[in-house]
């Protein structure tokens, strides 16, 4: 049967009509490949999801991270379903907030408190607010290119915000230690945080680990300075260690730590956790809204710890994601085409040599869908404890297919 | 049974170990009244909730709002438990996001297209981005006092927000035309937009209804100045008017338009929808987070509407909110407490003369939780299409005793 995802478009013809753009965000059709991948999905399950138009893919976006477990995950929807019935916002707090801060704090030793929000911009700017107050200095230093989420001070895009919200903030280039000097000794006394992911994921960009130099600079310079550290773990979080925190895989003291996405497996929930001393100055901070303390997210949140822990989740991404690198890299090389894997294994990212309008991209990712894959042109993939090996032996033969075809147009000048 | 909420405090010692304040937010205890409220929730459903300790309240918060048509409803519960069973946060956009768009564009006549996100504050930030790229100017005029979102631009406590960031933006007074006059006056040129919700419901004050001559300055110099108006009916939706739109009400004619809370009965969405002229703008602005375009807060709003229409929710609750008015205004009467019972009867606000600490609020509050109804002592409250009419005679009752007790406290001096 020819892949066809016609009512993918004809939907979204239609919401053209009521919705911006159609579909908005990083879930664009525009931002994937247009034409090739789906755009309206119809259900998921496991590592898979199902679009409009009946075609079924093995996923490796995983909702954009949150799907840690794999779509609709036994475990976590039992104990969704179950606390849905109790009750999701009510006018106090639930009880399963208490559950759930407890755990963290015991999971998490560096923690002596956790906060709970919906988007993961709910905490990255909460922990830039505590850090200010409690500094009572200004600025903020981050990796330049890094996301640290949609809010005004953060977002990339700048349009509708005035210029003097964006302020406050200056930028150090990532592994690069003099860069860091620099910007401390720019801004000397008025550093409230630096505030990095624990690799560099930008989109578009080759993964970078951070060196040894570069992350020793900023604990000196941090350290020296009294600033805090923030280290936004909303992306890699339960990816990159087995108990979740992605610091202690690079050894960080943080004072901050922002988890979200795969602390929900697709429900909405985001955390801020912080040491003990900033404990009263979290407190002091005015930070509520109305979903913030809404219980199905929390029950959520309770069973992928458990079940993460339960299943051998990290150990399962680690090796799927290994044998998927494994697979790509030496189908890459077979073909000739030369391309970048980069990025731990369970959260890769692939870019093609000499593509600089990610066409040769577009072209892989697109043939990929058209056989039941998704792979991202342009932005990292996501590893899940439900890819089975047979998932990334199929994933891989796609992949051949599809870089000798990249190869294939290249040579004849068409890429 | 005398009332126990021993365990609620229980926990709320345990909770300040782990989360900073144990409850943080409106939800907090010390923002009800410390001591008389419950701190933590067990289950919810209709229009009564239970706490850890077993006791069961009629509840006049409504979580804060969002609860329009009782919790739990079932309608809207089997549509998102179907929709959970298909999938939440996906890679690509979900079909029911169509089907919510088509419903809201259709039922909105000003409207040309919508966005979703999940809390008030995305919404709210988003409509003044959208309005700022449209004029290409930066000011922004809102009420003083008015609460539209924790967003650094908006929030109250300005702790740990950079001064810079809450600039460009210029407050008037609710119901001062000569304000309104002032404030565009002194940023001529430079205004983007006003945003005001429908009513003034400022925590701690009055509710005020907008006055004809408010309304017709800001309009007038709205138009005078080409700057939009934003509408925040975050709050407001659905309670104010029977197709949800609270400006029907008064006659506004906005640009765009927040809503949030009750749209999803308790699963996190927000909704901004624009006029057909602000689309490519809207289109052009970067707004994305990972749990956005999940498909069960959208199923849920989607049974939302339908059940609102098929049940008369609008009118159960001015029904409902009727009798609630006339029975506690009786009441206080017979008590001889002097007492301002302002707002729409949805959304009603009980503030004592002569109360600036809220003693006698919280006094009458505290022993209504005692008896089984939640009535805030310093927040508007809220009035569901599930609170029956034994509902209202049950909490008419108790706030007879109440308002009996604060009478007795008040001659003996004590209050």
């Amino acid at each position: 049967m020819p892949y066809d995802v016609t009512k993918s478009y004809e939907m979204l013809a239609r919401a053209e009509r009521v919705i911006p753009g159609g579909v908005y965000g990083t879930r664009s059709p525009r931002f994937g490949v247009y034409g090739d991948f789906p755009v309206f999905t119809r259900s998921a399950g496991g590592s898979r999801f199902t679009d409009v138009d009946g075609n079924e893919y093995i996923d490796f976006m995983c909702a954009f991270g949150p799907i840690v477990l794999g779509y609709n995950h036994p475990a976590v929807e039992q104990a969704t379903a179950k606390q849905a019935g109790r009750g999701n916002a009510t006018t106090f707090a639930s009880e399963v907030m208490l559950e759930l801060a407890e755990t963290l704090v015991a999971r998490f030793p560096f923690a002596g408190w956790a906060m709970f929000g919906k988007n993961g911009s709910d905490v990255t700017t909460l922990a830039t607010r505590i850090a200010r107050a409690r500094t009572g200095r200004m600025k903020l230093l981050a990796a330049d290119g890094a996301y640290h989420g949609f809010d005004p001070w953060s977002v990339p895009d700048p349009s509708g915000i005035p210029p003097a919200h964006r302020t406050e903030r200056d930028l150090f280039a990532w592994n690069d230690p003099a860069s860091v000097h620099e910007v401390f000794d720019r801004n000397r006394g008025d550093v409230a945080a630096v505030i990095i992911c624990p690799i560099k994921h930008d989109a578009m960009h080759d993964i970078e680990l951070p060196s040894h130099e570069f992350l020793a600079a900023i604990r000196e310079r941090a350290a020296g300075e009294q600033a805090l550290l923030i280290i936004d773990d909303i992306r890699c979080g339960f990816r990159l260690h087995p108990s979740g925190a992605s610091h202690l895989r690079y050894g960080l003291e943080p004072d901050l730590v922002c988890f979200g996405k795969a602390i929900g497996n697709g429900h909405p929930i985001s955390v801020l956790m912080g040491r003990d001393e900033l404990r009263d100055t979290a407190k002091s901070i005015y930070f509520s809204a109305t979903h913030f303390l809404a219980a199905v997210p929390m029950a959520a949140a309770l069973a992928v710890l458990a079940t993460y822990d339960a299943e051998g989740a990290y150990e399962q991404m680690q090796s799927a994601g290994q044998a998927l690198r494994d697979g790509l890299t030496a189908a890459a090389r077979k073909s000739g085409v030369p391309v970048r894997y980069t990025g731990p294994v369970t959260m890769p990212n692939l870019l093609f040599d000499d593509d600089p309008q990610f066409k040769r991209g577009r072209l892989f990712s697109g043939m990929a869908a058209r056989r039941g894959v998704i792979f991202h042109p342009r932005h990292n993939w996501f590893v899940s404890a439900a890819h089975t090996p047979a998932d990334i032996a199929t994933s891989v033969a796609v992949a051949e297919e599809c870089f000798a075809a990249v190869a294939r147009k290249t040579k004849a000048g068409e890429l």
